[in-house]
């Protein structure tokens, strides 16, 4: 087989090749090359569902959790739904040429900052095909050619996904390697895109810890880091009951193999109805551990051990916590969150500004569900992840977040003399 | 001596806290912290020029080049303009709190994105000793802390700079460790800052190619990479011979040693006063290294080899290469640029803009010296450096590429169902 250095090499070379062209093209080619591989995926539909039944049929053998497994599902919804997000992409507003600001100096020398493309992306993803879609579609919208590297599980489903998209692209007349799919799942590949610097401009992973933790301890190319959502929703004593349990059970159970699910619930002391609460939790099918003062209210309640604060359950499991206030809430949370999304239920619009300026998450949410934590959600169409790392781009990443800008100064002979 | 690794540690939990109180200050407590810092940068300007005297005559005994002393050099009149940026600074508008956009989901959901301090900014710098009066002023304005490690060369003048911006922030009441200073020149040091995952936030490198080759090799925390200036001025058939000269002239020697000087000299075969712009340059004082075809213009001149291509001398040498037309430049400069600073003389706008879309430099300019590629003629205020790489900030970067941003969303009640 092939050496993956000589491999992401060469597919960085006509990545970059398909970048430096797509960076040129009009906002409408583009939208066309997206509408056209949304029709590709929809005509390629049954083709997409036996190779995704083909990876379920192996994951299912090989005992992958059920959170895992719907991740990995693409059922006729899911795919209808990936090719309706790479429209939204398609019918979105185009980042590159965009001007961020401009202004003129005293000497006269005009100055702007104009959206351009990154280059070329690399997307690592793991178990959801969809990704394959949704990063194809933002990348080329954004103007950068994509290298994408799926995992394992889902070989066939992304194959099928990819060769839909590219057979979209082509018809479109976009660049044959706008999009391309690393062929083999060794992961030696992933190693070569991490030291690919100067070939792959911005490596975005999408997956477990011990894929991200991989990808930070090798990276030498910049990595927007997609860490757990290790969220947590504070029920502040001002929060209305109903309100506080319509939130929870949606942030903790709508789908729980979400990086937005809830995984802690925090709850005020002085909240009349936090022993009601925890029991709704319960019997909407959650397993809750709790700390000893949660326990005391409602008897029977498993007992939350250290590791529980620091884990993502991604599955029907909650650990609830009671808290003096919102300052001990904001202070669990520096402790335990992840950094990407926090919500308060509160009444008291004071205790929920403060919750908001404190919390130091990509997404801080007042009177909402953690599962709003979506690029879809946001406006901004299909996501390539919710960032939570602080630099370049925070929360969800879509069009804007894969563009960077340039200076552009216009003068008329001025030196600085 | 204290473990590095032990001491940075012990630094950033300080910084930490440091930065948590920043965070929260209003515009004001930071801008007369700043402008106590500076009257306290005047009021010690005679023990700085001592302590950089000191340096000067150490560096001197060493042999570093012109342009290193020229860099080190903290004259009155620089120490003057330190206070003087540092107050500039204090004057601008605060980034953190603005609201970068805003909108309300068909679900009612209230979105907006809200600028925010990084947190904990290490900066890694040589010879420069005004870095240490820039980075603390846009750091601490900007909300974060900082935690200083400059050069061996510059020791006593950073020293005696950073005391004297310390006494103005204590005096106005900042927190005490909002700017640290690593009391070590053990390049171990430089080690533990890039090993701090998770203590600092960002990296940002102010130095030569070692040093930044180094943070680049070994940084585990996110580096805003600040590479070399290989800048070039291109001259197309339609330049005004007047005006190419001057902004040449400019580019070049102005000053030889920062990173916005030009380095190479593109000129295309179809503008007639190639001869005389290349005399020019040499009888300025310049020594020009051309190409056969710039050869061919003027008897005697020296023959570029291959490195010179690829050389930012940071002194007052320059490449000369003869190009056929715009797109001859282009590729040039994609093949040997550092996308840092390029700029077109021309007359014709068609070949202008097209040079300024299609090179991939932090800043492109026409007709305009490339010694404009500063943080403060960018009305910037005084700039931590030019970021050469792609993402989160490009070109120069001061306050507002020293934040980052949270989505922050208001509901009444919102969930996904």
């Amino acid at each position: 087989m092939t050496d993956p250095a000589m491999l992401i090499a060469e597919m960085g070379r006509s990545a970059r090749t398909a970048a430096t062209s797509l960076a040129g093209l009009p906002t409408a080619r583009k939208a066309d090359g997206l509408r056209a591989a949304a029709a590709a995926l929809r005509a390629k539909a049954p083709a997409i569902a036996d190779a995704n039944a083909q990876d379920m049929a192996a994951a299912t053998e090989r005992g992958l959790s059920g959170a895992l497994l719907d991740r990995l599902r693409l059922d006729e919804g899911r795919i209808a739904a990936m090719a309706a997000g790479v429209e939204a992409v398609a019918g979105l507003a185009d980042p590159v040429g965009q001007v961020i600001d401009r202004t003129t100096r005293p000497n006269g020398l005009e100055l702007s900052r104009v959206r351009v493309p990154i280059g070329v992306i690399g997307i690592i993803y793991e178990s959801r095909p969809n990704v394959t879609a949704d990063a194809a579609a933002l990348c080329v919208m954004a103007g950068n050619a994509a290298i994408l590297r799926g995992g394992s599980e889902a070989v066939h489903s992304n194959a099928a996904t990819h060769a839909a998209l590219a057979q979209g692209f082509a018809a479109a007349g976009l660049p044959a390697d706008a999009v391309q799919l690393v062929p083999t799942t060794d992961r030696a590949a992933v190693g070569a895109m991490l030291a690919a610097d100067g070939v792959i401009d911005l490596v975005v992973p999408r997956g477990g810890k011990s894929l991200v933790a991989r990808v930070q301890a090798e990276a030498r190319v910049p990595v927007l880091a997609h860490l757990d959502g290790i969220n947590h929703v504070y029920v502040d004593a001002s929060a209305d009951p109903a309100m506080a349990r319509r939130i929870v059970l949606d942030a903790k159970l709508r789908r729980t193999g979400i990086c937005g699910a809830m995984e802690t619930l925090l709850i005020d002391r002085g909240f009349a109805d936090a022993g009601a609460l925890i029991v709704a939790l319960r019997d909407a099918g959650c397993e809750v551990r709790g700390d000893d003062h949660a326990a005391a209210l409602v008897p029977g309640l498993a007992i939350a051990d250290a590791a529980d604060w620091d884990t993502e359950y991604l599955d029907a499991i909650a650990s609830v916590a009671m808290v003096d206030g919102v300052e001990q809430a904001i202070a669990h949370i520096a402790a335990h969150g992840s950094h990407h999304t926090d919500a308060i239920v509160a009444d008291d619009p004071a205790v929920a500004e403060r919750f908001l300026t404190a919390v130091d998450s990509a997404i801080v949410l007042w009177n909402a569900s953690t599962q709003f934590a979506d690029g879809g959600e946001f406006g901004l169409g299909a996501e390539i992840g919710i960032a939570t790392g602080r630099l370049h781009a925070r929360g969800p990443v879509a069009l804007e977040g894969l563009t960077t800008y340039k200076w552009i100064g216009r003068g008329t002979g001025q030196v600085r003399g």
